[in-house]
């Protein structure tokens, strides 16, 4: 009953939050920003990735960088229409950006470093949006 | 620790299902030939609800009918690199279908009916592979 | 023969006008800016129209922005990685943009006439880009 | 002036020929079904290219396999939606099988040799499809 409740509120109060409060919306602008940003840094770092002289240490990183910026850019697009699912999808996000952020890290490329810094900046936007709109 | 351990091994058994083991390739092979067949089951919903005299009505299952859609397509190209994040991807796709369907079966029309169906045997697809992932 | 230099040419020329030149840079970086910017102005609309009192008038408006918020995003993402097909993508978003900014044009809502310049303006931005890269 | 018929047209035809005629439903049906084969092909194509022991010859390989598999099912979606630029979509769309087709039949690879076929058959169904509702 309370999970029913919970079900039918959330994507209610995350509707709400968006049309009604100012800074609600502003939340939403911010993370749609941060996606958007990280989507392009890792569309970035993986072409890079590709031109290195050593691909194969760059593996994983390409793996990520493309998981990554498919799934930034398909959060901007839930949160820009306002949809119920939208915090699902920032929460999936938020982890899938810290697993890049990680793996970027390891990597001494000033690609890899900027793009591991905009990572974990977008992973730690999405989980507050997630949390505000949950 | 349980956790963390549960975190690294998740994604090197999601790997291994697809590649090594037939019976998870086919798992696999399932649960996107699913979200495809519901991706345009609910592009064509969406498409006829817009052309129903009374569109108003049908406000609801539009909006849901194109979330269900994008989160279908993205699931299938995410399960079709064999991402590690393909279970989670598919975790929230499954709830999206799951309400997609639910808000189609509430209407009379063919193609909702139809989309009710084939939704919910889409949540059930997703839901397997998340477990069987996991 | 001209045509399949052209053909060799064009995605060598693209690269190189990103790579190498700031301005060419500058040039992909406000394109994708205004394909985001339009991806995010059509999603709020298509989403307000479907929250009108007579949705039935706006289905046009609808499925216009749907397809202009596709386009865009994908746009966008081709742009950010590089890719040699960025100036044909965007040469079919400046078509996609345009109907939609025609489209919207028609309707005296708020969110309608704020489409409409956004869309136009990007159909602008990508026409150039496509020229450039061309 | 024939341009403008021609572009007043071509939609309500394209429209048309998928709601009226059952062999032209027919004929999307099978150019979604080649994009979505399309589609899981390059994927698997690209991350087998991430798993050899050269990556770096395959780089140029990784790149199209990415673009491919997107614009196929970009492509995909905007036919499901029978949207009226889904003609203008598969003729870029035949163009990048193409040349992801001409670059995976370079490597002797039987993930890049299955692709190259694929790729090909998926190129002819895009551009019959674009004649037809062009």
């Amino acid at each position: 009953m309370g999970r029913l409740r919970h079900k039918l509120l959330r994507p209610l109060l995350a509707r709400l939050l968006m049309e009604v409060t100012p800074m609600a919306h502003e939340q939403f602008k911010s993370c749609i920003d941060a996606c958007v940003r990280c989507a392009e840094e890792c569309a970035h770092c993986g072409e890079a990735c590709l031109s290195e002289a050593d691909v194969s240490m760059m593996a994983e990183c390409i793996r990520l960088d493309r998981d990554c910026a498919h799934i930034c850019w398909t959060a901007a697009a839930f949160m820009s229409r306002g949809s119920r699912f939208a915090a699902d999808i920032c929460r999936v996000c938020a982890e899938v950006c810290d697993a890049c952020g990680d793996e970027c890290a390891k990597h001494e490329q000033d690609h890899c470093q900027k793009c591991a810094e905009v990572c974990h900046a977008c992973a730690d936007e999405c989980r507050r949006m997630a949390d505000v709109a949950a």
